[in-house]
């Protein structure tokens, strides 16, 4: 008998009635012999609909007193869950973040797992339990509830499966890993294995499947994960460590970030006691830069662009007023209409002249990008959102994803 | 500056905005230079909501889930009112019932608090803070959590205020204790002082203002508990001691209890062994019998009466299912159609007669009872509903109350 971790997301446990085909699984699986520990995420909206209820109130509510808010969605998951099964006549029971012994520490609503004291699941599982944690969640060494924020229910479940030493399958609303979303390109494959480091690499530029850190947890504990769908039965695909192969293909994957924003500054002085002061401002602010780009100095001044999460423009706004009282003529454009385009594979490792075969592409297509960044195994482009489609129809056509 | 824990109930807290008008009165309150530990339940009709959700996966939802459903209720309250406080800017901090150290035990979804250890709170105060609690729940000593039951949020507030040795205050939809429902009898008087034994009759016989338990643990450690509305500022009650007094008015106050049921069971043998079976049966059931009543024996069988909570029909048929296999001839009729009616004075333990002059009222105004039980403070009836108006009038008129 191993022990398997599954987590089902919030879509999988909306309602009652899709809970209860969760169980269906949950029980099959069971019955084939496998120790379970099911994470689960808060049911559906849960989460969006509390934070608004708190943005009622403040539009930044107390971080410590939104994690007590928010930890609320899966504990009432975990009840429910528990609920079906035991009326299923399966012996199972709920735990919560601090009751699964996941400590963590941070900032508030982002923390970070530093240990789970497994003892309590393994006491639950020798007596035959199918254990149900609460996803997202943790205490502190102060005792106060926390949150792993975005992606935060994946982390447990790969937390829980490193400590556990077990294979750990994650279970959405898409039927597995594609090259390409497949609303944006309908001809995308599905990947039957991925390695930790693509998919690492794919998930940071913007691939909705899982947290870079989730991966990055897996990675480290070399622990394989499945992601598959949560509604039927169709094969899904591996995240694992990379087999070498003979031939590698150059490009993996590609995806899309719509959810960014641009910020250009125009006319810093170009002096790097200024440059510093902002980006050293936007850090404290918690603002995630991603992209930055800089003029050539003209007159002693600069324009500096970056790219940020599109959510992060108080933030952003915040961390700027300082610079604003040093420089008083300083101009601040928010670019909302631009995306990310990357690609991303290992093989780039060892072959020269992506980049360059990319940039003939564009323009040969007139497809103008505003950014671009590499890393050993990306490619990264900002471009125009009307741009979006035809240039993951030309890269997934060319690379044939 | 002297430390005070407030309570608010549900509807005081059923909204954003009714939260604001809570936290305002709070924030009056600490200006005057009070510490305050606040205890709030879930807002409005959560926990029936949440009840709702679960009796769709079964009638009798496992309780140690039950809780941890629950409690969720209560934790979304401590958290907005907490970020309200904050956004206002006074520090304050939210606690769940494991957090602010309440310890229970018992079972699931009606536990006793053992102890609370107000180690965290102190220090919370004594940084200044105002302690929001979560009512209503704990954990147990397995860190599983826990809840009160019924007018579990009270008891959290009366046990807090016992061990911080301080004054109670109960803010909610009531402007304070009347010697009859309001509702029913629109000449009540509202009541200065109540004594903790009046209370606690008044309460078990069906007052909506405090769950008897609550009294009882003031009593216990003689906290001074005072009773007014979340929304106006008109004088409330006092629950407290008896002060000796010259006189003592022989009825305090009159209660009616509509939520109950009658249950007869016809031609039951007449053996100790049976009716004990029965009785036993129900209480490993958890049905809690009030008042019983037996006719004399004839041709060696008797009717047994006895009334209980409206709500536990299930678990008394249940009960009862195990004498049916004993006696196959057995009838059972349940009966939904009575109420109880109770008049409570401390004055009635020196002054003989008021059941003969009930008595006599009734006789002459053509109210029917079923049954009637006596204490040493208090006298009850089960009465036709339809004669309820007609004998709470009658009553109040009688002892002017």
């Amino acid at each position: 008998m191993a022990i398997v971790v599954q987590k089902y997301g919030g879509t999988s446990v909306e309602s009652i009635e899709k809970m209860k085909q969760i169980a269906n699984r949950i029980i099959n699986r069971k019955n084939q012999g496998d120790d379970l520990v099911i994470v689960v995420s808060a049911m559906g909206k849960t989460t969006n609909y509390l934070t608004s209820i708190a943005t009622q109130i403040s539009s930044r509510p107390c971080t410590r007193e939104m994690d007590v808010l928010l930890s609320t969605g899966e504990q009432v998951t975990i009840s429910l869950l528990s609920m079906i099964l035991k009326e299923r006549g399966y012996p199972s029971i709920s735990l919560t973040g601090y009751q699964a012994g996941i400590s963590t520490s941070g900032t508030h609503t982002k923390n970070k797992i530093n240990d789970v004291n497994t003892e309590k699941i393994k006491n639950h599982i020798d007596q035959g339990k199918i254990v149900i944690v609460a996803g997202f969640q943790g205490i502190n060494e102060s005792g106060d509830i926390t949150t792993l924020g975005r992606g935060g229910s994946d982390t447990t479940a790969v937390a829980l499966a490193s400590k556990l030493r077990c294979r750990c399958e994650i279970y959405t609303d898409v039927t597995g890993i594609y090259s390409v979303d497949p609303r944006l390109y309908k001809h995308a494959k599905k990947l039957k294995e991925v390695s930790y480091e693509e998919m690492m690499e794919m998930s940071s530029l913007g691939a909705n499947i899982m947290e870079p850190r989730s991966v990055e947890i897996a990675s480290k504990f070399n622990i394989v994960v499945y992601v598959a769908s949560s509604s039927d039965e169709e094969e899904g695909s591996y995240i694992k460590e990379r087999i070498n192969m003979i031939e590698e293909k150059s490009i993996t994957g590609l995806t899309v970030n719509d959810d960014i924003l641009m910020v250009t500054l125009v006319d810093v002085p170009y002096s790097s006691r200024t440059i510093a002061t902002i980006f050293s401002n936007l850090a404290k602010n918690e603002v995630n830069v991603d992209m930055i780009s800089q003029t050539s100095p003209q007159d002693e001044k600069v324009n500096i662009s970056f790219t940020a999460p599109g959510d992060q423009v108080v933030l952003i706004e915040e961390a700027l007023m300082e610079i604003k009282t040093i420089v008083g003529t300083l101009e601040i454009i928010i670019d909302r209409g631009c995306i990310k385009l990357s690609v991303v594979g290992i093989g780039m490792r060892n072959q020269s002249g992506i980049a360059a075969e990319i940039f003939r592409l564009f323009a040969l297509h007139d497809i103008n990008f505003k950014q671009v960044t590499t890393s050993e195994i990306s490619i990264s482009y900002t471009i125009n959102n009307e741009d979006k489609e035809r240039a993951v129809t030309l890269l997934a056509d060319e690379f044939n994803l």
